[in-house]
């Protein structure tokens, strides 16, 4: 064991280098392996004080692993590569934790990883990692989230085309287009507060989940006046929620595994809500649509190639994550069905997709942030798309304000005729439908060009922004 | 379009084949192609009557169109081969629709649809399907948590094997075991109690989220004095919400598909709950094991080959579905990074995994709640396999018991060097240990056969499995 | 049982309605639940029949069980609700058609299913639903490659921008867009043509895998002068292999699931394949690029609410597909490890994904055939968008010429400036550089026009339409 | 840009930590950032040598490029955080390696990267880093192989019970179990070969799959006798594909992604594979079967709570790698529907994912080929364990041997009942059937024992053993 900062020489780096969604971001900081290392140091003596709080542990043995409980005194890499031995990191940090603590004071020694399992501290010191993630992230979230209001409010009325399937369709306005994504940041943010705010448990269940190893070194450190077990049971769970900060779960959830199935949803839909601002600022920055730009910095979307691109590198980034994260989320709804009462793998597979669900996330959030805080709108472009169909947007409207003369399948025959006529004309729907009497019969030419502006069929698209900015 | 209940002569069916986990259950009935064809027709009916209720569409012309709404009455399978055409069901179901309507009562056929379009009635009409698949999984969920609550009571202080990474590690009970079972199912259903109860909303947006259509119809079918549209949109969404019994959505989701994503999460968390309990079961029924075998039924459980065979097939089928939903429900989720106001593509990849979720879901809860109504127990069983490593499996215990004379490390590595022995030589722990000087300094030898009795190390299982049972 | 073709009639009907992708299509009968009984009963006839041809099996028994395999006969509807008993259809399956065999001919319900187990009938089955369903596909993916054959070799010199991260990259030519098309679909077809032909075995187990029971019945069949064991194993796998044109496996597959993961991967790739055509084609089909459109018939693409939609339905098909298929297909790659000599559970996953990847699949390749077809391409509009940045799109060109007098960097910064500063002032690129020095030094402005024109700059796209024509 | 070999020191190690699978394995090594740094670099001076080896580059310049092609010489670190700024590793990485160049040999930074784009970097790269990973991961397969053959051949004839849905069913032997485990790893790693041997291309495109910028610089570098373009562009390709050792495409395949689903479903089958070991090797090791153990190793498989534990852990972390990779190789094959010449997300989503399934196939394969060479067999615990059902285990056997004399029905309902009776009296099935007239006509008690001896219904276990062993 080595207390030396440097990572043994031969320990192959992940520097982020194939996920540049997420290299250099606080939250790729809060969820790399020496932040994992230094939960679960986190998980052991936060153990060592609850026990102590209920003196069935030495005061000064647990003060003794609180000071000695930091990842830098450990070999990152011997406890990872010791891991193969063991299938988990916990047995090898036990090992190397103690000597360390037992360098500094050799009674407490004794007292490290008490009663404890793996599980316990490994479970524990993830959740203590998601907290810390989910903290970030949704800072992150914040900030899109009220970057977009702003977007929304100031483009309450300016009109875009509304597209589906890949097409025009009606028109709507840009401020209900931000306010959609908002929509989806707050439903986010919702979901992963639902986790961060007492959501997420401690793992206190000893070696096959009826803690029955902590029960027995109370019952012989407290002597024997000493516990009422199943007192003691609900005691100890509540100190070691109070040391960690995490909440109190009903069991020892080993093989219950709702909380890492929670996190797998909730990023799931996060990377996912995040996506779809991602997309959506993708066709809006295509050349021919050019209605959105990204927000530009020195060196920003450069190519190694082409000298006149400005990639949407920031969108790019986010939709490479939205891309990964459900099928990871996906391994860790399939560890649900885990048997016994520790899996012989079922548990082994949650790690690494846990922490990349974390970081994936967190660094899309954090492009998100910037994105929606930088993106440039070009509303004069999104009124000369409008046109570019020659009316033709409007074809809904039309159609309804026929209907009534003409009858509702008539009117949509009638308008689906002469879109189709002016389309392969090029000639404006308007001037289409002029020539047509049993148009003329309803409509005045001033009329039908009112009727055919896009500008003036956005529908509620105001009252949504509305109605959206006060949730 | 024909109003015969016979499918038409070629029309493929699908009988559940391939899906025995749901072949014949209610929730079958309740998601199958039929279902959502009269979901989709009801959602049609209840905008017609929430748009009568304000005085945009005639109030004859609403019963109408409710009285025509039975699924019975339109060709199933024209409608489905005409979606090729389109790319969804909807526009075919409207056509055929409003035919249905026109031999009725032909003034009515101009208000179907009004204003309307095909996402707002497809998902609407999966959200009715939903909720009414959701009310009877979670009527199968409450069976199953009733008669775990029952099993864990029961066996509170039943004495068996816990079991990790596939062998034995320290007693627990099989009160404890079905007690962590009915967790995850109460887990299970909290969240489709979410969901259920006001979480799934009305889809109304028109052509591209804006209402557009709603209120211009509104308007003409108001006359001048006509609809104020942002005071309409409330009042349509409200009413359109109450026809139908669903939730008010914020803004209209064609693009922000929460919903759906919600929905994945908390069936796939359903699927996966249920899934433990299947592979634990398996394990039980295991020949060796042999602690538990599920419910006999004549015929259940037979083999095409072999006459002794009482396969545990429950367990098999609910296993079969906790395989396949969390990938569906991954599909689902990666589907929230959908483009535009509508996508040509993620939307219309939403229908056949969603309703594979419900049925495959439905169908293991319906499987699950027979498992555990039926579930016999075999204590001796448990009892004897609990004595089958002569005592190692408390070698937690006596470690705990001689570290404080020997030091806790100390006392591990002579356990470990005494299991070794033992289970090389096939003797007893207690024997091996009885041999043992240091131990013969700590424990009488009476002592040491009440330490290594498995059924005094269950630690606090009993009161853990009464803390269960107050949720 | 019954014998009617008339389903039982509370059998809820899948009429695709929720899958429009595959409705109506010649692989949705290959695939539907009527297809899956008759190929377990093609199984059951050939298998008596290759008993039969070994002298094991009466051969009047094995032509009246030939005779009764047919799928009208039995009750589909019962067999399916039957296998909720056994967790799989062969069960009831036998039983019922023994029964039609018994009706028709006594003596040979002695010999259905002898000597065989439920996973080699459903087994074998399965590979001949998937054999006819290639089948089926690879004619969609001929007609496919074909037409974009055709479309590569006369668009070989039409240019078009090259895209990249949503912005015009450089030019390039829609011949080589197809014929990257055109190489996905080639590749597609070659490893489905690996599994096609040859590459899917018969299911020959038995029991557990040991053929013990055919073993067993061959014994007895052939009286004392009997059979010998290891060349019988031989021999009856090569005659059924024989009567099912399947191929002969190594060794009993049950717990070997080699072939259900090779038809998955094919079958994703395939998905993944058609589904870049479908991005692609969308991508040109948007109303501001408007390069492609999809082939144009009555009522296709149409909106239930706008009149003027001509949607890209069949790439959004296609598009739907290959949205799915990668997530079922994982499922059947999960189900590799599988327990036992047969696994509870992770068979009876398989079969459902699998039905529905050979669907998906078979419904996008007739889309993707019909839209390859029949695709509209407009090369005045691919040559008005390549000007839109007003020779931007060809600075890379203008960065290699300018190279050798100021030098790889010092160029590719100029470039990158003068872009900038086109982009911002509206100004064509050429402008900007002609009014530059180090420019006018080393081209002419005559140079200068040629060098930028884009459709002087597609490189050696033609030569590459060429190489991939002659695969 | 720093030559330092120390990372910078707020890196985020990446350890192994949550991935012991691999951690310290030499594919972790093979895979590492560094190890892709490298890769790129390998694929930078790989170019410039095919260019000048056409002489469209200087020799010089090529030499000094390989010479300073060295990851050591970059700070992997700042490359991976820049690529924030561009989506991708390679803009920056060209910067910094450009400097390292012109360092040394000012002339030649001219010609770095010449031509060249991003993508053919990263993808060549990719694929130098899979051929190694391949070569490391064939040969752990290649042990593991020849292992099993031993163990195949050496228990041939050792009975044990075959297991399906849990129970036993029929005799098998343990030879056959592990011939089928080896059939396996041959599939697997014949479908890797396929891509190690010749199938993995390397990526020449340029900056959108045209190549017209290598074109452009080769007509500059070569002066006016010049480059005949459709000649170079096969004389380019060729020559870098012999100076990477990697395969010669038909297209560049930027957006034509096979290569990368090609490993995705190679490596998805091979981690599978292994997962099929995995799972059984674990139901042989449980407590209460006890046929197989782990090799052991001091410490290996040691827990942190229980002395005596000795987990399966080389079969766990085998099965935690299988539970991961099917779904990361569906991220990959989604990948496939990737828009335009180069996608805005896809490909970027690509990179980890692709990584990751190389390590953790990898890391199985480590584990898997020393499970297989060191797992112990217990034969006289398997014939143990065939006895516990007394008989029943060969009830098929005893079925078809009185079918001639009662009918096939009527035997398998007789033993069917009989086998209960037994089960549920805890008597030998052959005492119960001894008892029964209708067996005493068929059968004397001699020949209902040697019937009844588990020993005698291998079946073809052996001849397939010597089947598989041939392959």
């Amino acid at each position: 064991m080595s207390t030396s900062q440097v990572p043994c020489p031969d320990a192959p780096l992940d520097a982020g280098l194939l996920s540049p969604v997420r290299a250099g971001t606080a939250v790729e900081r809060a969820t790399c392996d020496r932040a994992w290392l230094q939960a679960m140091l986190d998980a052991e003596a936060a153990l060592a004080r609850a026990q102590a709080s209920l003196g069935t542990l030495p005061e000064r043995a647990a003060r003794a692993i609180t000071a000695a409980a930091d990842a830098d005194r450990l070999d990152l890499r011997a406890v990872a590569v010791e891991a193969r031995e063991t299938a988990n990191p916990v047995v090898g940090l036990v090992r190397a934790f103690t000597a360390v603590v037992a360098a500094e004071c050799p009674d407490a020694a004794e007292y490290v990883h008490r009663g404890s399992t793996s599980q316990d501290i490994l479970d524990t010191g993830a959740m203590l990692v998601a907290t810390r993630a989910l903290r970030l992230i949704r800072c992150d979230l914040a900030r899109a989230a009220s970057a977009l209001a702003t977007l929304a409010a100031r483009h309450r009325e300016t009109p875009m085309a509304g597209r589906t399937l890949a097409l025009h369709a009606v028109p709507t306005t840009f401020g209900l287009k931000a306010a959609g994504w908002r929509e989806l940041v707050l439903d986010a943010d919702e979901r992963l507060g639902r986790l961060a705010d007492g959501g997420l448990p401690v793992a206190l269940g000893g070696a096959a989940g009826t803690l029955a190893g902590y029960l027995e070194y109370a019952r012989i450190g407290a002597g024997h006046n000493g516990v009422v077990p199943d007192a003691y049971l609900d005691e100890l769970t509540a100190a070691f929620a109070e040391q960690t900060g995490l909440a109190v779960p009903v069991l020892p959830w080993h093989a219950l595994r709702t909380p890492v199935a929670d996190l797998a949803a909730a990023l799931a839909h996060t990377a996912g809500a995040l996506g779809k601002l991602a997309v959506d600022v993708q066709v809006l920055a295509r050349t021919e649509i050019a209605e959105a730009t990204e927000p530009g910095a020195a060196g920003r979307g450069a190519s190694s190639a082409m000298p006149h691109k400005r990639n949407p590198v920031l969108a790019t980034l986010v939709r490479s994550a939205a891309l990964q994260v459900p099928a990871l989320a996906a391994v860790l709804t399939q560890c649900l069905a885990t048997e016994d009462e520790r899996s012989a793998g079922a548990w082994h597979a949650e790690w690494q997709p846990l922490r990349e669900c974390l970081r994936l996330v967190g660094g899309a959030a954090s492009c998100a942030a910037e994105l929606a805080e930088g993106l440039c709108v070009n509303p004069q472009r999104m009124r000369a798309n409008l046109e570019l169909t020659g009316g033709q947007i409007v074809s809904e409207r039309a159609s309804a304000v026929l209907a009534p003369a003409l009858g509702k399948a008539a009117a949509k025959r009638l308008l689906s005729t002469a879109s189709q006529q002016a389309a392969q004309s090029g000639t404006p729907l308007g001037d289409v439908l002029a020539a047509l009497p049993e148009v003329r019969e309803v409509l005045s030419p001033q009329e039908l060009v009112d009727l055919l502006d896009p500008a003036h069929y956005t529908g509620a698209a105001g009252a949504l922004v509305d109605r959206a900015l006060r949730r």
